[in-house]
């Protein structure tokens, strides 16, 4: 199946614009799961955990792999189990690998083997800054997807993505345009682009028009308000994924019932987005 | 030791500008060193053979992680034993992780776990898209070093790097004046910039002042020439290295003598980059 086949059934049988990271760093999982358990096992049995727990209200898990290998060959071990769970019991469900892994040239098909046939994911997300080299591999094979980081949400992603041209655009503005025009030619290709800079969010959205799925980020702690994806969910309100991690698999951590917070948080941001694309459904 | 020390002083006591790629990618590797081997093993046994044939004639060995990745655990132990090695043996020479690892936040943390302490490298090379929070956390380690690809070799590394500004700079040179003048308040920062771009190199070089190391590469099959680093050498001809990789390490790999080819290949390498680099000095 094509990725962007994959994803977009997967907004529609979810009915949902959450996407779950499962950034489950070690060392702040519950001491229940730690308990008398390996660094790999303890890792994932919390990641099934709340794959079981949320499972059917999700669009997508992401997961930044520097949580992973942060804990060394456990970790990515642990990270390879998680995602073979998925495929086996959610196979429906799109892995999205968070890896900046920017390469160009022989490195790429290194990087594929790592991301795709060892670690099993369905889409590489990677920064633009070598250009369209860094993708031209990934277009060959439409069963994979590619996620290109347009404008993030830290505080810093302006110093250079929104520096002013000659011709009056922003760097960023570019890098939407040249990936959603010149990039683009496998149909494998959508962008990410942060909630903490809703006018740029809002520009993204009109350069790469109403099909291209947008992944944004920045909720919670990072000060990104949802009301500014009003208007922005793209064609059928199925063409856009909010991306929360900590505030969804921490929610209850020093509860004993931390799944029901867990289940509680990403239904509420569910819900919420749900009503916020039904607006645009109008 | 200061990272930034441990380099000048490898620049000396090799007095060589030679950075020799660890590509070892395992299908490329002699059939000898593969024959009844594990995949960690062979790797592992190929760059302790390029290593103890070339450590007296470098400055510094770079890896890209992606060719020992996209082997699995196997290849991450194989490259986790090789830093190993040369730490254990010639623990002089500095350990440059080409890996695009550019996170912000508390990831960056995971990063320097993954890349610092389990895989044991002294320096980490990152992309400058997402700005100054991607270096943050790393200038309060000034035992570790941070290199940024500020302008690449590849063919569409000027699709943004070259992008021309309102103000008449091109992106490539507000991220290396960034770089010089805003991130490197701990002086463990040096820039990355292709061969293949020698106006951008020069200007590079002139952007960022006489002392802050430059690694470059780009030579033979990209198109690079090294005639073109005349006049770029820093300080006391020993602020630039030169990388090479395939063009080493495979050099005679089809040869029963290969580590001959590759001692030839690296030494003639290091000659025309002194004999350059002599000229700075006159």
């Amino acid at each position: 199946m094509k990725f962007i086949d994959k994803l977009i059934n997967s907004f529609n049988d979810s009915n949902s614009h959450l996407c779950i990271g499962l950034d489950s760093r070690y060392d702040k999982l519950p001491q229940i799961v730690k308990k008398s358990s390996t660094i790999e096992q303890s890792i994932f049995t919390f990641n099934k955990q709340v794959i079981d727990t949320t499972h059917d209200i999700v669009v997508a898990y992401k997961i930044n792999v520097a949580f992973y290998a942060g804990f060394g060959k456990d970790g990515l071990e642990a990270l390879r189990l998680t995602n073979e769970y998925i495929r086996n019991n959610y196979s429906s469900i799109p892995l999205l690998a968070d890896c900046k892994r920017s390469e160009m040239g022989e490195s790429v098909l290194m990087v594929k083997q790592e991301i795709f046939d060892w670690l099993n994911f369905d889409c590489i997300m990677v920064t633009p800054w070598f250009g369209i080299d860094t993708v031209k591999e990934y277009l060959k094979w439409d069963e994979k997807g590619v996620c290109v980081y347009v404008h993030d949400s830290n505080p810093s992603a302006i110093e250079f993505q929104d520096l002013e041209l000659k011709d009056g655009r922003q760097v960023y503005e570019v890098v939407a345009q040249n990936v959603s025009r010149n990039w683009n030619i496998n149909k494998n290709i959508f962008v990410e682009a942060g909630l903490t800079y809703p006018k740029q969010l809002k520009r993204i959205r009109e350069i790469v028009g109403q099909n291209m799925p947008i992944l944004t980020s920045g909720i919670g702690p990072q000060g990104g308000d949802i009301k500014n994806l009003s208007g922005l969910f793209g064609k059928d309100g199925r063409r856009l994924m909010l991306n929360s991690s900590r505030q969804i698999i921490f929610a209850g951590i020093d509860k004993k019932d931390y799944l029901t917070y867990i289940r509680k948080a990403a239904e509420e941001l569910r819900m919420n987005l749900l009503k916020l694309s039904r607006v645009d459904l109008i």
